[in-house]
C-alpha cells in the first residue's frame, strides 16, 4: 500500500494505492472527521459485488450508508440526474452531516463529485474509483462534470475529493476492453511526463493485462503521483502546467465526438489522438520517426487501435472546431519533444493537423 | 463614486457604488479584460427600463451583447431554470469569449452567479445589483444558489464576481416595501459591526425612504464596505467570522418559510428575525431592554413590522427545524451584546426560543 499527499494551497488530500484495501474504507473517512452518514453513488454492477463488504466495513465503524443506483452509462452524466440524486440526499439528509462516496468508474466520479461540490455549496466526498481509467486518471485532480446535449462536460466544476482509495484488485473483474482505454491514459503519463514509465509498460504490460496485482499497483501509484504533482502546480487550469494532461486529447475528443461516442471509447480514441499529436510533432520537427514508431509499436501491442476507421477525417475536423478546448479562434495543441518532454504549440494550420490525420486511417476510409 | 477592493487569497475585485454609472459600465468591463460576449440575464421589468442605456454603452465599446430575461420571481431560481439557460448560452457561445452579467436583484444574481461558476467550470460574471437588498448584501460575497422544493438555496457554489457596479439611482423607481426589504439588511450591518451606521439611520431614515442620492450612495457604499471586510476573512464561512451577518437569519429564515414565502418577503422576515435575536440576546443576560427598544424603534420608524401575524409558533419552531443552518443537532444564533457587537451562542433551548417569539406575536395569534 501507498500514500500519495496531493497538497494544494487550500486543502490536501490523500491518494491511497493498495489491493484490497476496500475493506479498509472506514478506517481511512474515519480520520477525515467528515461526517457518520455515508450517501454511496455507484452502478448496479459495483454495487452487486462490493455492497457486502461496503456495508460491513462502514457498519462495524459505526458509519450509516444508503446506496444510490444510477446506470453505468454517460446518460448519467445529465442535469436531469443531478435533480434526481439531490432530491434523494435531501430524504436522506436528516442529521446533516453527509458526505457522498463516489463508487464507480470515470461517469460515477464526475456526477457525484459535481454533486457533492454544489450541494449546499459543498460537502465532503471520496473517490473509489473502479476502473483504470479512473484510478489513473478521473478521480485525481478535482475536475467534475456533467454533459449538456451542445457537448460533454459542459457543466462543471472544480472540487477536490477529501480522499481517493483505488484498490487494484477491484480491476480484475474489468473486460480487457477497459483495461486497455486505461492503458492509453498509462501510456500518455508516460509520454508526457515519465520515460521510465514508458519504458517499464514496453516491458511488463503482458502482466498488467494478465491483472498481475504488482504492475497493476506500480502503474497506478506511478501514474497518481505524476498527476498529483500537475494538479499541486496548477489546480485550476490556469498556469498551462495542467494542459500537457490533454496530451492526444484534443483530437482524441474530436474522435470520439465524430464517432457518436460509440465507435471508440476514451481511451481508444485518446490512443488514436496521441498518435495524431506525435505525427503533428514529427510535421513541426519536434520528433524523429523512430520515436512515433516506438509510441505507436506500445499503442499497438497493448491492444489499442492504431488506425482509424468507419470515421471520415471531416467529420473529425468539424468535431474538433466545436470542442470546447478550441479557444476563441485559435487551436492549442499538445505535443512531444521526446519521450518525456512537451511542448505547447497554438495555431497549427489544418492543413497540417489534415495531413497528420490522413496516415492514420486505413486506405480504403481515408479516401471518404 | 466608490470603489471599495475585495480583497481574496487567490482574487480581488472591485464594488463600484455610484449614481447614473450604469452608462460607464462598459469602461469599467474593458478593464478587466474577460471578453467581449456579453450575456445578460435579467428579468423584464429592468431589461424594459434599462436595455437602451445598456445596449449603447456596451455596443460603444464593441462588446457584443444578448439578452436572456428569465421570470422576476423565486422560481426562476431552480435547476429547471439553470438547464435552460445554459442551453440558451451554448448557441451563443461562439467565439468562446462569453461573461454573465447579472442585471437584476436577487434572484437573478444567484441564478446567473450559480450558472456562471459551473458552465465549463467557471466563466467570469458581473453583479449590476438593481434592488437595495442586492446591493447591500446578496451581490457581494459570491454565494450563489438554486433551490429545491426541499428547500432554498439547497444547491450553489462560492463563486466571486470579477466586478460588482451598484448604481443608486436604479433604486428609485423601486417601490417603498422593496426599499423597506433591503433596509432591513442595513439595519443588520449597523447592529453586527457599526453603531455610526445605525444612529446614522435613526436620524436620516427619511432620506433614504425620500430616495436621496447622498443617502442612498452612503448606506450602499457602508454596507458594501462592512460585508467586503467579513468576506476578506472568511470567504467560504469556514471560520466563524461570515457568521455573523446571519444575525436574524435563523429565525428570519424560519418565518419566511412558515408564511410559504408570501406573508412576509425577506427583509420583513429578517426584521422580525433580528427582533426574536435580540430578545434572546436579552434573555441570556447580553443586552438591556434599552438596547432592543432602540432596535425596535428603528426597525418600526423605516416600516417595517416588528410584530409577527398570520403565523402559528409551532410552524416556526418546525420551519426552524428544517433550516439548513440547524447543524447536525445543535442550534448557533448569532446573537448580539450591544450594537455593533455580536456573539455566536450554540444549543440555546427551546423554551428560551419559544419566549422569545411569543412577545413577537399580536396577543390574538400568539394563542394559535
Amino acid at each position: 500500500m501507498k500514500t500519495i499527499r496531493v497538497r494544494l494551497k487550500k486543502s490536501a488530500y490523500n491518494i491511497i494505492v493498495g489491493a484490497k484495501i476496500i475493506n479498509r474504507l472506514a478506517e481511512f473517512i474515519s480520520r477525515l472527521g467528515i461526517g457518520g452518514d455515508a450517501y454511496v453513488i455507484t452502478n448496479a454492477a459495483i454495487k452487486n459485488k462490493y455492497s457486502r463488504v461496503l456495508v460491513k466495513a462502514l457498519k462495524q465503524s459505526h458509519f450509516a450508508l444508503r446506496f444510490k443506483v444510477v446506470p453505468a452509462t454517460e446518460k448519467s452524466k445529465s442535469i436531469e440526474m443531478v435533480s434526481a440524486v439531490v432530491k434523494d440526499i435531501t430524504r436522506y439528509d436528516r442529521k446533516k452531516r453527509i458526505f457522498i462516496i463516489a463508487f464507480g468508474g470515470g461517469v460515477i466520479g464526475d456526477l457525484a463529485g459535481f454533486i457533492a461540490s454544489i450541494y449546499k455549496r459543498g460537502i465532503p466526498y471520496i473517490q473509489v474509483p473502479t476502473t483504470l481509467l479512473a484510478q489513473v486518471d478521473s478521480s485525481i485532480g478535482g475536475k467534475t462534470a456533467v454533459d449538456l446535449i451542445q457537448g460533454k462536460n459542459l457543466l462543471g466544476t472544480f472540487y477536490q475529493p477529501r480522499l481517493v482509495l483505488s484498490d487494484v484488485n477491484v480491476l480484475k473483474t474489468l473486460d480487457l476492453r477497459q483495461v486497455r482505454s486505461g492503458l492509453a491514459e498509462v501510456i500518455k503519463y508516460g509520454i508526457i511526463k515519465d520515460r521510465q514509465l514508458f519504458a517499464y509498460l514496453e516491458k511488463r504490460y503482458k502482466d498488467i493485462l494478465a491483472f498481475k496485482t504488482g504492475s497493476l499497483e506500480f502503474i497506478v501509484k506511478r501514474c497518481s503521483e505524476i498527476k498529483a504533482g500537475i494538479i499541486r502546480q496548477d489546480e485550476r487550469e490556469e498556469k498551462g502546467i495542467r494542459t500537457i494532461l490533454n496530451f492526444g486529447h484534443t483530437i482524441g475528443h474530436a474522435i470520439e465526438a465524430a464517432g457518436g461516442y460509440k465507435r471508440y471509447n476514451h481511451g481508444e480514441a485518446i490512443a488514436l489522438g496521441m498518435l495524431a499529436a506525435s505525427e503533428i510533432s514529427h510535421k513541426l520537427g519536434l520528433i524523429d520517426k523512430g520515436t512515433i514508431k516506438r509510441i505507436e509499436n506500445l499503442i499497438r501491442i497493448v491492444g489499442l487501435p492504431t488506425k482509424i476507421r468507419g470515421i471520415s477525417i471531416e467529420r473529425i475536423i468539424k468535431a474538433h472546431y466545436r470542442d470546447k478546448k478550441f479557444m476563441g479562434y485559435k487551436n492549442r495543441f499538445v505535443l512531444i519533444k521526446g519521450i518525456g518532454k512537451t511542448r505547447i504549440v497554438e495555431n497549427i494550420p489544418l492543413v497540417i493537423i489534415r495531413e497528420a490525420l490522413k496516415g492514420k486511417f486505413n486506405h480504403r476510409i481515408a479516401k471518404l
